[in-house]
């Protein structure tokens, strides 16, 4: 008797997944050029939601981020790709979720498309997501919370290691998040106190003209802000020309460019040359986001200038590679790249082995309202240091959702919502769904 | 008047696409387990086609290979990319088709999905495969022909370089191709009369028992072949045994391994120590496609087996690197994983710079009927050895194709007839369409 009246509290307490739907959200920010740069000219930032349908009080949201055309290909794969967790149990799937994650990645079929990478990682990130913000909606907690509250074995059970044994395994990771377990509740408090750190991008998009990177570096510096990054690559003067506008506004607080992987590898570092009296902080996707031995010969030869890549690196065997190789000084995680949460926990560990600090991707729709979270649980759970560390921010979009990223003084404030922040108001959804929303009309 | 006459004449000889239409082809192959192995247990061969409708004789048809789910979403993106080659001329668009691949990987919103990998690069390389078939048909000429018959100079203005000028750049490439071009006609005539070696994959599918094994290694000695393949990775008892039984029957002849990606880089190198007593030429994908310097450590570690991989490189920038990092010792193309002929081509000159020899990856749906091409223009303008080079073959779903890959004593034989020999038959594509075609009632 004592088991049935078990089982049925845990029936009740269950939420099971019971359907799933996509919707296509684009921006039409093209029409103002936030978010150009010299690869990506015309960027509508969109988002191929998910809703996982559940029979309990709450549905997961998940979402990943396009630059427009495309998007309604995520949602398709999405779909497909979904059916891996309908009708699952919402904690059974976060409990032995490097096993879902396994599950959605290595699909027998559908892993021919990428294996883990493109478009049809884009879509499993999206449910991975998803599932997480469920379990935190479901928890009553925010993601990162949700996960920070976990033990350390639990902790490092979410990530699958397969093809990092080489460089990392479970034991070592589970000594890395154990050094730091008795320490977390001092630095939850000091983030909530503080806030974590942030840089601003979106006074640099290359399609702004001088005057309105002056007005809008002015207008950073008022606000509060400290850390500054600028789009480059188009020529070298009028990269010059940019970097000395923003050196005159900002003066010698550090400063970033973005060269959005449009150099060789040759010229890469003979472009450099020509920016050296800027001191920059780095260079970021100075070439292709695939060549790993591309991006360490740069970084030899631009030192002290320090080499950021990630948000184009597909998944973790590309970031412990850019880590064995030393290609990089600063790992770009992006929340919607990557697979969802189990596969940027993995980076997360693989940059705290290696010492390097994580400085997330953001910007794109819903990209800051998701690295929010996940500098919180690098600072809390992995790295235990905010050195050298800062988080992209772009001032853009944020209107959309429910509960937005929020900035004081330059630093993102800790997300205290229950979920992973990703729920837009009905009437965005309503107004971005391409094409046939109010934005399109 | 001269001028206008001029332009008539140009007007008649120009062949325009003016619409484009996609098919989702798909063969039922997971019910006998062909094709199957370590990671993909139970694949449909298939292709997402599409046809680049003209206003001349000929239509354009392409064709990338998926295992099943997901082609659809191929035939979706190809539909979205294939607005760039529409209404062009397809003179134009080959003779500066450098220009055309870099338009169809650069797409400024439909990049962010890749960029330059996973299903937006297979959908390029549909693509591109098309506008070459369309062109080879309209010259009335073998796809490997037109390109071997272009000057060196046209031949590597067909590369798009970028990417790779640290490793290679035009002036070098030029001067490989140059100094191979005044005995092309001597390597084409031996090829029309001795055929291009190849090795059979058909014997060793995973999903087979034993005595198939066996059987089917008989009926192949006695057919010719002299080279083989088989499928490892589930167990290493059962892969000893696997082994043992295709060297009873196959003797000292060469023999290859494929791992389809099941291994960690230390677990490859420790489960190749129990296959060393099988003198293995190599091991094909031993562990992630992504790996670059995982594929080096058990290169070094496996030696005198050598490594094989390519056929998950997502593009040239991962097969340069492999080459730099000497992390391969057969560099395995893929007709449809890479951007179509255009990177193939990079690639050779690639492998050609570093002197490694190129096995291409074939046995799925109209692969075979792809690389034959490719591997005549390897030997004919690129690399001009057939050292140590082996095409895979796969001897199922040839039935389908109008111009199929025909092999005599274990070599393929050159294909004369106009285009790129991936047309089927018309009762093919109505039995094989998906979902609706008769194979699939």
């Amino acid at each position: 008797m004592a088991r049935t009246v078990e089982r049925c509290l845990l029936c009740a307490a269950m939420t099971r997944i019971t359907g799933v739907r996509t919707l296509d959200v684009r921006a039409p920010t093209s029409r103002t050029l936030a978010g150009s740069d010299a690869v990506h000219t015309d960027p509508d930032y969109s988002g191929a939601y998910v809703f996982l349908e559940t029979d309990g009080e709450h549905e997961g949201v998940g979402m990943t981020f396009t630059i427009g055309a495309g998007n309604d290909l995520c949602c398709a794969a999405i779909e497909q790709l979904a059916v891996l967790v309908v009708g699952r149990d919402v904690d059974e799937l976060v409990a032995d979720s490097a096993a879902m994650w396994r599950d959605l990645t290595n699909h027998s079929q559908l892993r021919w498309l990428g294996p883990e990478k493109g478009l049809i990682h884009l879509a499993t990130a999206a449910i991975v997501n998803a599932v997480w913000d469920l379990s935190a909606k479901t928890a009553g907690r925010p993601l990162w919370q949700l996960v920070a509250d976990l033990s350390p074995e639990e902790f490092v059970g979410l990530v699958d290691f397969r093809y990092l044994s080489d460089v990392l395994d479970r034991d070592e990771a589970l000594d890395l998040v154990r050094a730091l377990a008795p320490t977390k509740a001092a630095r939850i408090a000091e983030l909530r106190r503080d806030g974590y750190p942030a840089y601003l991008t979106s006074a640099g998009w290359l399609g702004y003209p001088e005057e309105k990177v002056r007005d809008l570096s002015r207008a950073a510096l008022a606000d509060g802000w400290k850390c500054f990054k600028t789009k480059v690559g188009v020529d070298i003067a009028s990269d010059v020309r940019r970097c000395e506008v923003m050196r005159e506004e900002i003066g010698d607080l550090p400063l970033m460019a973005d060269a959005n992987q449009v150099w060789d590898v040759g010229q890469a570092i003979e472009w450099m040359r020509h920016l050296e009296p800027f001191n920059l902080r780095w260079i970021e996707e100075p070439t292709s986001p695939d060549d790993v031995l591309g991006h360490a010969a740069i970084r030899r030869a631009v030192a002290p200038v320090g080499v950021a890549t990630g948000e184009h690196a597909a998944n973790r065997v590309m970031f412990k590679q850019l880590l064995q190789a030393e290609a990089i000084d600063y790992v770009q995680i992006d929340a919607c790249r990557l697979g969802g949460v189990n596969e940027v926990l993995a980076v997360l560990l693989l940059a705290a082995k290696f010492g390097v600090p994580v400085c997330p991707h953001a910007g794109g729709l819903g990209l800051c309202e998701y690295v929010q979270h996940l500098s919180v649980i690098d600072y809390v759970c992995v790295s235990g240091s905010l050195d050298d560390r800062t988080t992209e921010f772009a001032d853009h979009l944020h209107e959309h959702y429910m509960n937005p990223a929020l900035i004081r003084e330059g630093r993102y404030l800790v997300p205290e919502a229950a979920g992973y922040s990703i729920d837009m108001w009905p009437e965005s959804y309503a107004a971005l769904t391409w094409p046939n929303g109010s934005e399109w009309q």
